[in-house]
């Protein structure tokens, strides 16, 4: 069994090798590129954004493992072989990290914190006018997948009137659900804090344009921890100038990390976070990885699994 | 009845005015050192700072209510006439605010958003080494009021392990409780983050100097949404520096509004809030101290007096 580890460099293998000898001590593991190592000598990946290519040049791969808990920067190689199973990265604590995130970006877009970290920086001292409650604040979460449905679980305990959205049905206790694309307007239009947490899927991608955003209520903010090609980044910040999208914050970005010159940093509507919203460590992934191998081995289901049908 | 306010200025007159005209519309509302106003004809006064010696000079008056929840600011003043009961402004609405503020401030501290925040100002990405989980995270709350009760409570539901240290013993489910001052040492080496919520008290004033503050754990953060007086704030600096003390939010201070000249302002391991955490609308609040006075004129008891025996 060999494993070849494409996440975080050179910098990141000790820690892969180290939790890899304790959780899964009969494998050989190398880093992506290493010299020496037989192509067909790889049973197995670990990866985040591949090189195109590569993949298919190991005739043995019997599984492939995001190092995320998305997969579109694997399939975004034209040439994955679509015959080895792929599999996503979930585990507890992506589903804690990221609710966790999600309420803390909910409640600091309620009270608007952009505009109090500028004051901050400008020594300007002026207290909001009014305080708003998270019981009179309406959030919509956009994806109820297993990230989103944990996160609009941790929101509505944290006081929110909180929504889900999702191309299925879906039943959330506490939460007011809806699917399917003409259910989206009315969706969007009752969300004074809108969470994108969709999987990037050719459905998906581009899906909050100048239209779709347009439909939130004047003043409302949008927190992005999907992914950044869900966002037609220019219409958002045409909207955030306007005046209709009050604050963005965004995790993730069309380019990471975000180029120097990109106008988002010093927007003073926007948040930037450096796609931290959940990463559990690499110990814990490692561990979470050798258990998707094991399961593999025994030929028992393993959970996860990218589908092509619904393209996640 | 006559009613005497002073709180905001005059331009909050208006909204305090127009609640008062619903809310008790047999009272008479000035403003504080209007011209005209008979003393012997003041019956209530409504007050956040008020001057010293002014309310001594009223012969008749027969409640006092502060706009916030604390009355230090209105005992400040040598001369306040003692035998005049003294009500505290605690609504609901105050109690949800601060421990939603609460909340989020404590994800903040977890996250260290202190640096995300530097890190978008210097266009810097960097995403941080480890995710913490608010399981793995101690929040220690100091003070155990209706406020810091609340926020407790608030805080074992976001997921944190959360304790609680008071002046005499409290029981809160989902809280490690401890009172008294032989348990402060090892309460305050248990916590992560410590959020103040202590009334200013004689007792309670420079209780986080350098001695307390150096029981935390080295790298453990402040939140005050107390009052500033309880911490001294050259040692909390000095800590700052030494890196004792990781982070600190502040929304309360020695002045206010917080000079231009302050070291927090820029700080790069201070958050400076407006002394926002809670504060409910002029409309809300006036309401509430219509309620009051309903109360005391009817000769019920008077929620939330203050007691000198406990000082607050």
């Amino acid at each position: 069994m060999l494993v070849v580890v494409k996440s975080g460099g050179a910098a990141a293998m000790p820690e892969w090798r180290a939790a890899f000898a304790a959780a899964l001590p009969e494998a050989e593991v190398r880093m992506w590129g290493e010299p020496g190592v037989d192509p067909a000598a790889v049973t197995h990946a670990l990866v985040w954004e591949p090189d195109a290519g590569v993949l298919a040049t190991f005739p043995n791969l019997r599984l492939v493992i995001s190092t995320g808990a998305g997969v579109d920067h694997v399939l975004a190689d034209a040439d994955y072989p679509r015959h080895v199973p792929l599999a996503r990265m979930i585990l507890p604590e992506t589903r804690e990290g990221m609710a966790e995130f999600v309420g803390m970006a909910a409640l600091m877009l309620m009270r608007d914190m952009r505009t109090i970290a500028r004051q901050q920086t400008e020594r300007h001292w002026r207290i909001p006018p009014e305080m708003p409650l998270a019981r009179r604040t309406r959030v919509g979460v956009l994806g109820l997948g297993a990230l989103g449905l944990h996160a609009a679980r941790y929101l509505a305990t944290l006081g929110f009137q909180t929504s889900g959205w999702s191309r299925s049905a879906k039943t959330i206790e506490g939460v007011a659900t809806s699917h399917g694309m003409t259910a989206l307007p009315a969706f969007l239009a009752g969300c004074d804090i809108l969470v994108n947490l969709l999987p990037q899927t050719p459905d998906t991608v581009g899906l909050l344009d100048r239209a779709r955003l347009s439909m939130l209520p004047r003043g409302a903010s949008l927190l992005n921890v999907g992914r950044a090609a869900h966002v037609v980044t220019a219409d958002l910040l045409a909207l955030l100038d306007a005046g209709h999208v009050s604050t963005a914050m965004l995790d993730v970005f069309d380019a990471e990390p975000l180029p120097k010159d990109s106008p988002l940093w010093d927007h003073p509507r926007v948040i930037v976070t450096p796609h931290c919203a959940s990463t559990p460590s690499r110990t814990d992934r490692a561990h979470r990885a050798a258990a998707l191998i094991r399961l593999a081995e025994a030929g028992e289901p393993v959970p996860d699994l990218y589908e092509a049908a619904r393209g996640y």
